[in-house]
């Protein structure tokens, strides 16, 4: 208990030595205006905040849950009279900081999939990921919307089941990878169903919005988003396979330093998720393909870390079956070393997506029994049609491919603000939906990290 | 030359790709906006042009010139009509970028040093800083701007001669970290002028500016804001060097794992400049003194890469005598490793600010043969005030001390925007004070480079 105690004094000075700095006079910098210089304190507020959260991870829950939760406790410490954190919610700097995040985090998790794997479960895939868009917009829109809300306008219903279709694949991606377990076929399928749903989402919005809007969308319409949207799959795949190795080969002249191979990956990951982005796609798919496509082996033309070639200087004067060992470790290291220098942006910005993204999350909306028992429902509708999508999975973990497939994340709440923006949908349901993301985001790490844990450690009978 | 035809044309893509999409109807994206879209190109691209730049390095030169000398060559296309780099200029989440890059520089530069080595070189840092302000500013005001700009009221003097004082540390720092050269008393006797000149620069523009606004200035604005800007220093020092080792026992109980190293540092370093900014300091002073405190045995209780791991456990078979030089090869590199895990991060946002800073170059005032004129004389002097500071150095390079002060950089720029807002200095003089800060930043790197390899290999006679 006692380091709680230690943790919290340390949070606590942190948080009112903000407080007391925040409510003096502001004197702006001389070279960085205000706006900058308090984004820089909440970065680093939420970082510490993050890491203390990680204390989830004694009692073997992923971190991911951690920054969830904290963020979901600061960002409503409003309700209780405390907006120390408010401002956070409209730093636009963090907000950029929070999406490069989320970008990071997906090329990372492309880079420890290939394509090969993906080639291998593209077919599962795409049936998960099928099933797990149909099979929620029919129960949203044709079941549960007139059955639970009577009486309103299909456009409603449609708007409710195109806001279950769309699977958000950074929390589970994260879950995976927090876990260590992102090179299973489960974790592939996932990833290739959320990226193949990601598409599909697009394809539904613009045609629930037109039909929302203008009454009717042309086939046109349909066929050239659809057009667009798998076509930049498919070309970001082809032509970031045949670029890559030219790529990296023709940098490697330059310079064949850390920083080059840094530099490279980076800007091939950005490159990508912009192209997505232009397309109309969640830039993170773009990202997710970047990872997909560059391979270690493209950048084995550049250098190792130098504490790697101290070692194997050092190994010179070895016995040869030992540097034969050394060398080869060393070897390894190189092929992996594009990932571990990934990393520390991934630790800088990750993050800051997932607390922001709690912080987004409104209790109050919780409130209203009325609207919670029906959100209840509409999220177990949202589990069971993802859920189902499972099945198609082939031979593997049926639950966890079902299970994973689950968090709605950003992606329903786009659909649920478009939906009441065109005053479409009532204040109420959009709580709902509301709702039923918060559940379906919060509720799939720890299953997620139950169904994992239960597979590796079989029950004795 | 076949490699310069293959770069042209890698970059001739991404340029021209970007302008089709860029033209093609802007489709925004379904969970980001178009400005964070546009911003991840950028990136890319921005990195990219300055990997491409350090191709100087090819000829002895330091990659900042290169980034720099980019960015002044993109920045100033619109001259002839080019205007595709012209949006990043507006760009506020790539300025937030920079600003990070120049503060986590800074961080890496304080972490090189330690406060022992400081004080070493303090009474002498201390005299350069001051020499280093006193003779620009009496040169300027008394000398240099009355025979220039005969029959202007002292006031425009004053700030002219208030220009001439701030060094900027940026680019001295980069050219030494680019050559290897941060561990020389040169840079350390440098590094310290540079910050005891921002606090003293502080002071500097809030009288000038309380003169040119209100006439005068009390005596106790300028001893509240002197004490306010030493008492941070000296208290972040003190508090920090107490705190540091507290802080990372308190954290390594929650995780050992390299993301909390990451993590800790990090967060000290933009704690640190969150407070200077807030006491009105350049931000990128508190990262300097958050890593002057850090010291890499602050985190012995953290954990060191994998890989390195793996390698120790693949010598237990070994000999004693190797086993034993590889175990302190091990150590050092954890104790080296907190900058290792900070160089991915430099990698990404430094570059952005040498290259945006290059951006805001502007080559039409070059273009008025009697304003350049005037500039050459100005810099001149600002070189030759900054260049005698180098006298006061002691027993060490006295010309690289010197030159190294010379850079005035944003500092200069803030001085001279302030100036001309205040409707103080015409806009010659304000073109003047722009081209000084060209020249003093364009030329500093190759100078710097020049007298390091100089003294690395005596001429042979």
């Amino acid at each position: 208990m006692k380091k709680f105690a230690l943790l919290s004094i340390v949070v606590l000075v942190l948080v009112i030595g903000a407080g007391a700095l925040a409510s003096s006079s502001a004197n702006s910098g001389t070279s960085a205006n205000h706006s900058i210089i308090i984004t820089l304190f909440w970065i680093a507020l939420l970082l510490v905040l993050a890491k203390v959260a990680s204390l989830l991870e004694k009692i073997g829950q992923p971190s991911v849950l951690g920054e969830l939760l904290m963020g979901v406790i600061i960002g409503n410490l409003f309700l209780v009279g405390i907006n120390f954190f408010e401002p956070i919610k409209s730093d636009t700097l963090l907000a950029f900081l929070a999406e490069l995040g989320v970008i990071i985090l997906l090329f990372q998790v492309g880079l420890e999939s290939n394509i090969a794997q993906m080639k291998k479960v593209g077919l599962r895939a795409f049936l998960v990921a099928i099933v797990g868009v149909i099979c929620p917009f029919i129960l949203g829109t044709y079941i549960v919307g007139p059955l639970l809300f009577p009486g309103l306008s299909s456009t409603v219903y449609l708007f409710l089941g195109a806001a279950l279709t769309a699977t958000s694949v950074g929390i589970t991606a994260r879950v995976f990878k927090d876990l260590g377990k992102l090179k299973t076929s489960e974790a592939q399928i996932v990833l290739g169903a959320a990226v193949i749903d990601d598409v599909i989402g697009l394809i539904i919005l613009a045609v629930v919005s037109a039909i929302a809007t203008i009454g009717s969308i042309s086939l046109g319409t349909v066929s050239s988003i659809s057009f667009k949207a798998i076509a930049f799959l498919i070309g970001a795949i082809v032509l970031g396979q045949f670029s890559a190795p030219f790529i990296g080969k023709l940098f490697s002249k330059i310079h064949t330093g850390i920083g080059m191979k840094f530099t490279l990956a980076v800007s091939f990951a950005l490159v990508f998720a912009y192209l997505a982005g232009k397309m109309g796609l969640a830039p993170i798919v773009g990202a997710f393909a970047a990872g997909l496509v560059l391979d270690p082996v493209h950048f084995k033309t550049f250098k190792r870390p130098k504490a790697i070639d101290d070692l194997l200087e050092s190994s010179k004067t070895l016995p040869y079956k030992h540097r034969e060992k050394l060398k080869q470790l060393a070897h390894h290291h190189s092929e992996k070393h594009v990932e571990e220098l990934i990393e520390p942006l991934s630790y800088f910005l990750v993050p800051l997506f997932f607390i922001t993204t709690g912080m987004n999350v409104r209790l109050d909306s919780l409130f209203n029994i009325k609207i919670l028992i029906v959100a209840i429902g509409i999220t177990l509708v949202a589990i069971f049609g993802k859920y189902v999508s499972g099945f198609f999975a082939g031979k593997v973990n049926k639950n966890l491919v079902g299970f994973g497939m689950v968090p709605r994340g950003e992606v329903g709440l786009i659909f649920a603000s478009i939906g009441s923006s065109l005053g479409i949908l009532s204040h109420e349901l959009f709580s709902v939906i509301v709702i039923m993301v918060i559940f379906t985001t919060l509720l799939t790490p720890p299953i997620l990290t139950y169904l994992i844990k239960k597979q590796e450690k079989p029950l004795v009978s």
